[in-house]
């Protein structure tokens, strides 16, 4: 869902990719995103490209060919991860983990010690399963052996704190939709001054791609406000846009609210007697996997309440298909009245299915409303 | 200037990016681009990027390391091809003329039957010189030594006939701003059936670019409708829009429309003593370069156009710096009304800044108009 406000910035009138004003947008832009990253970057831009320019952008500038290249792998973006890497000519490794599960801080440091990578992904927030990995240790050991930190948040900015600064991340990168409210097309991209610094000064080969080059980039966005390419003007003043509805509900009290719907739309889960497919303490705040009951058909339930509500949810894939229903609740819809109709109208989805529902999913969601 | 029309077409609700609903905006898209390209071809898409990330995508699928990749240089988006022939590893071979010139048939074949290249490059529409390259016997001579033929089309694209079919290119890109009348943001790109077979079955290195691989891009927008990456769905809807837009006018009107207008603007400037810096036969549509007289700041007609009427013409920039100006009349722009009202105010600028017209400019544009 995009914000309202979010449409009506794009019927701006367009300016030109050089023009002063273009460029205090994309300053306000930086210091929004850097807001939401949790960082002080001073390279933090949106790239002309989705999330998947972003990853690409991410490989492509801090991947070299022949480097050795660590994922961990726990869901479909990290074999999105490896394609590209392999793609780079990097020698991959992965970490393997059951999708939806994540590492203990001993296993991330263990395997990252015995590596000794030149480059470090893991996926903060995996959309196809619902699972937040936590970067600490990993990016802690990483920069033990000099490697440096890719974190996808595509699904997590906006919507959940990254601590970018904290965590100690060197390269992040998410999308303009799903927790940033806009409509998809920029990628919400920051660099660490470590990073930035091994680029220019230690990088060895050419980077293959010019669109995505990120000291280009830096010369354009940056002091020298270098032509670099005809930016897409019309989606950056959504995603300023999308920035100020940020801003003007507060940072800190647009992730409460995400995080206050999510418990309660798992305590209705729970109460049905269902089950999340994430463990405790790994979920993310807006992007929710209950596990499929037996014997009940996920499309069934998914067609009931799209064809009764226009309501749509998601099915997993992969490892996951026909076992999770991914389930989103953000920006404008993550609160308490819609999270209390999804569960009134997925209650009822599922028992057209037949399943029998333990207690009220609604009952225990107000029951935490309640209690908070 | 972006169509009014357009600007409410990206108010509408986002839907997902495999919804049945997107792929009949993309099958409509496909269609309208083959008009304005003037081609059959199958393999017809927006690129998710802007009208540089199209270049790239050329060059990162079609360009081979170790291979020769002849291009004709002739003004700065070359140098860009150059550059990005060069980061895939490319035997680059540049064949130059003056900014603003372009070749005869006979330099054109000699220059590609002698390098034997795989891939030639070359820029239909010169944004930086105003220059038109015909592209028949590039692409002749290219097809008898087996290579193929990327057009750059960025600037002409909508306002002007490309015919790429009839030429034989196999690959060109273009922008969703100038000539279509959108924000930027999304590239136009089409592929001949010849280029794709090339792709999918002679060539032999891996694609560093996995955001902007075609075959992964035929699988998405194709048949398989096989997910890649998130759509830019609203700058969908307004590329959807402009392409309605020119198809309402209709494609040979819209085409006239621009060419008329050009020629009672060059008409008007040759009516003042100045002469246009590209040969006649070989100037764009829709985007006219006249040469600073000499003594005459080109900074002062500029500022005084923008300052008195909010008009912005460009100056030229590297070999052309201080010698021409860069003029759009385009889409919603490239009227009688306009053309005379900037003919008009640009005269008064000149005057201003001690240029003596020979004759009266407006009046020698009304003349074209009358005779038309």
């Amino acid at each position: 869902m995009v914000e309202p406000r979010v449409y009506d910035a794009m019927s701006k009138p367009i300016v030109g990719h050089l023009d002063p004003f273009f460029f205090e947008v994309t300053q306000a832009v930086k210091t929004g995103l850097n807001a939401c990253f949790g960082t002080a970057n001073e390279f933090t831009v949106a790239m002309s490209a989705t999330g998947s320019g972003g990853m690409e952008t991410a490989v492509a500038n801090f991947v070299e060919p022949g480097s050795k290249f660590l994922i961990f792998a726990n869901g479909y973006f990290c074999d999105r991860l490896t394609e590209m890497g392999k793609r780079q000519q990097a020698n991959v490794i992965r970490i393997e983990k059951p999708w939806g599960e994540t590492w203990t801080p001993e296993e991330a440091r263990e395997a990252i010690l015995r590596e000794k990578p030149n480059t470090v992904a893991y996926v903060a927030a995996e959309t196809s399963t619902g699972c937040w990995t936590d970067g600490k240790t990993i990016c802690d050991a990483a920069h033990e052996v000099g490697a440096l930190v890719i974190a996808d948040c595509v699904t997590a900015l906006g919507s959940m704190p990254i601590e970018f600064d904290k965590t100690g991340i060197d390269i992040a990168y998410s999308c303009s939709q799903k927790g940033m409210g806009c409509p998809p097309g920029l990628s919400p991209f920051t660099v660490s001054p470590r990073a930035l610094k091994w680029l220019t000064e230690d990088r060895k080969s050419v980077i293959p791609t010019w669109y995505l080059d990120i000291k280009l980039l830096s010369e354009y966005f940056g002091g020298a406000k270098r032509y670099h390419h005809t930016a897409p003007i019309t989606a950056f003043y959504a995603l300023h846009e999308g920035l100020s509805v940020i801003a003007d509900e507060g940072l800190e009290a647009r992730f409460t609210r995400h995080w206050k719907n999510r418990n309660a739309f798992v305590a209705g889960i729970e109460a049905m007697g269902m089950e999340m497919h994430v463990a405790k303490g790994h979920r993310l705040w807006n992007l929710m996997t209950p596990k499929v009951p037996a014997g009940i058909s996920d499309m069934g339930v998914r067609k009931h309440l799209m064809d009764n509500y226009g309501v749509e949810i998601l099915g997993g894939f992969g490892e996951l298909a026909g076992k999770v229903f991914r389930i989103g609740l953000m920006g404008v819809l993550a609160t308490e009245k819609d999270t209390l109709f999804l569960l009134e109208k997925f209650e009822e989805a599922l028992k057209a299915q037949g399943f029998v529902p333990k207690a009220s999913a609604v009952e225990a969601a107000k029951a935490v409303y309640k209690a908070a």
